[in-house]
């Protein structure tokens, strides 16, 4: 079964990008993993923001050997060069994806996706880079849930820049 | 000169208790370098509301050894049998405290008070202990500050429980 992983970048405070969605702060000098990560990837799931601020920061759309998914109530049903948008509860849109066979599927982002997949506990890895920042304010990674969800920590990676980077997996039996 | 260190656990997503103040989650499997820590420590400093749930979780006060400050507005000026109530600009009030010699200042939390040290550039050391686990909701270990605060990551250790502690200290040259 296709696994649903969130690979995705934070400051020690929780921010995935300043109030107004920058990440100038990310660190560049390394990939921290992102080539070999990718690599596992067939399906990249995000938010509608967090798909147009991509398409803002890049020339050329980069996962266009991948199926891109764009979670949007209003553009739900329509496609556009790189992207088909769609809607719904997420189980009901993930769960058919699960089952086919192939690659794995990038939960990209943002907070509100994030959100929705863990409610559902349908995030299976989580590789969170921790930049050795507090931004002081922004997007959180993580909106306020019902119920706590465990997980089970895989590996801890410290880089010479001070990002550290935790893979968790999602305890089965837990949410 | 004294350090000033913020020890503390948290969730995954940030919270240091349960929205009840609530700490039933935390590990107690290990001490997770806690004997090691409060042997360097001799002035904790702490909220009122951190306090005095301290009081009520333990029978008996657990650092009679050493001098507790408490911030409280109410209550300053006066103290009691195991801590010393003050206020003020905490700059003020730990300056004077760091240039004494002896051991090391535990800021023990909770949030607001790691709030205004953290906007003095007053936090030397964080030891934070990360708990592999989702609370979805409660009290944040980082409420928004006005300015980002650069560190520097000097340790990361996992532990065969889930929990990974980070620890960082302030970049000289940053807040």
């Amino acid at each position: 079964m296709r696994q649903i992983k969130l690979f995705i970048a934070c400051s020690l405070d929780g921010y995935i990008a300043r109030t107004d969605g920058s990440i100038d702060w990310l660190f560049t000098d390394g990939d921290y993993g992102y080539t070999d990560f990718i690599r596992s990837i067939d399906i990249l799931i995000m938010g509608r923001k967090t798909y147009e601020h991509l398409l803002h920061m890049v020339t050329d759309y980069p996962h266009q050997d991948k199926q891109t998914l764009v979670l949007s109530h209003t553009r739900a049903g329509s496609r556009d060069a790189h992207a088909q948008f769609v809607s719904g509860p997420v189980r009901d849109l993930v769960e058919p994806l699960r089952h086919t066979p192939g690659g794995d599927i990038w939960l990209v982002g943002g907070a509100e996706v994030v959100r929705d997949f863990l409610a559902e506990g349908l995030i299976d890895e989580f590789i969170l880079s921790y930049h050795p920042l507090l931004l002081g304010s922004g997007i959180p990674l993580f909106l306020p849930q019902s119920r706590p969800i465990s997980l089970r920590l895989e590996e801890t990676l410290a880089f010479p820049s001070g990002l550290v980077q935790l893979r968790y997996r999602h305890l089965p039996g837990s949410v």
